[in-house]
């Protein structure tokens, strides 16, 4: 009887230490933070499928270019931009935008579709670079999009954008036409939590640091004769 | 008998097991690559210390600042600058640095105490930023240090260190004065093979392709009479 008893646990035991070692092999291998690295210039390629994919397929590398376009530019290669695009448009719940300069129409489009699906986009910048001719900040804020700037004289010269609260867009690129297609630069796309985490604390951070209504409140104190 | 050595196979088998669950535990805790975040402005302290800790201590949270320094600073506090710095002196092999501009002068000379280290140091910067006023990168050449620029009319916008071709140091960081204490700005470090295997490899192509003797060779063929 005890016998029995004995063999039964050890088999028991056995199965179960398969089945957590799986479990733990799977976590190793198969679940670990998607991690790439973009470096520009980009080549030119046509991106004009990347808008209309639905959110959930937009991230997917295997996911097939349309050749549905017309441009004279190259279609179905995948690009630096390509990727970087694919990434931002798999945005379904938020995208968090922190960025010195943004001229680049290509993106500026993109934020707006992510816009008008629903997802809830805001926008950080520099104060002096959202006045300069050809910044694409105007357009985002006319759209009905919340676009906040520093209060300060110094610049915010972040280039990172949070995906989703999950996936982090970070690196030396502004989104601007030269640095895209000109400039030697690199954008870092992680979700490993221990470096997305402390970015968007420090977007919450610089969001509510940089609420016109806090901005506002030392006039109204003065106005209403207090001191403190 | 037969049940006897099936207690004994179930036993085996499940202390193996433990014995593997306990590896697996340990490499997706203990052995994670090492990730940090840090944001800028830094607050001002003495960072006079990192400058003589030996590389192995260097990179280490619990080194102990000295205060031996009399300098009119801050004494014993970490800063995002201090911890930038700490992980720039664990140096002990090599460094490949990527920048844009170079005019800190504390960021100069701990490229220039690792040198005299006989640490491996290479330095590519932006050619148009090199010739202006404050730039370090002429003091690293006179120093010996093997720097290196692009050829061609675009900018060379990276911002990245590798040490030791292990550790990543990247982010929207110029390394200047003004980005450390002024701007609003971050450096994203890691040990993510994923993450750093993609910037050595970008900074080996770029180094190659900005070598003065693959510049000159053009000239050579055409005065050699060669047209090939």
């Amino acid at each position: 009887m005890w016998t029995v008893k004995g063999v039964g646990l050890g088999v028991v035991a056995f199965s179960l230490s398969l089945e957590l070692i799986g479990w733990l092999l799977r976590r190793l291998r198969a679940e670990r933070p998607r991690n790439e690295v973009l470096f520009f210039p980009s080549e030119l390629a046509c991106v004009e499928h990347l808008y209309t994919l639905p959110a959930s397929a937009s991230a997917a590398p295997s996911a097939a270019p349309s050749h549905s376009c017309l441009c004279s530019l190259p279609h179905g290669v995948e690009t630096s931009f390509s990727r970087f695009l694919r990434h931002l448009m798999s945005a379904s719940s938020s995208l968090d935008l922190c960025v010195f300069a943004f001229s680049n129409m290509d993106l500026s489009r993109a934020v707006l579709v992510l816009h008008s699906r629903g997802v809830t986009v805001r926008v950080l910048s520099d104060k002096d670079y959202i006045a300069i001719t050809g910044s694409q900040i105007g357009v985002l804020r006319k759209a009905g999009i919340c676009v906040r700037s520093n209060r300060n004289s110094v610049h915010m010269h972040h280039k990172f954008a949070v995906v989703d609260g999950r996936l982090l867009l970070t690196g030396s690129l502004n989104w601007t036409l030269n640095a895209v297609q000109n400039n030697m630069e690199n954008i870092l796309i992680t979700e490993e939590p221990d470096l997305v985490r402390p970015f968007i604390k420090e977007f919450g951070r610089l969001w509510e640091h940089s609420d016109p209504v806090r901005r506002q409140k030392p006039a109204a104190r003065v106005d209403a004769g207090t001191q403190d």
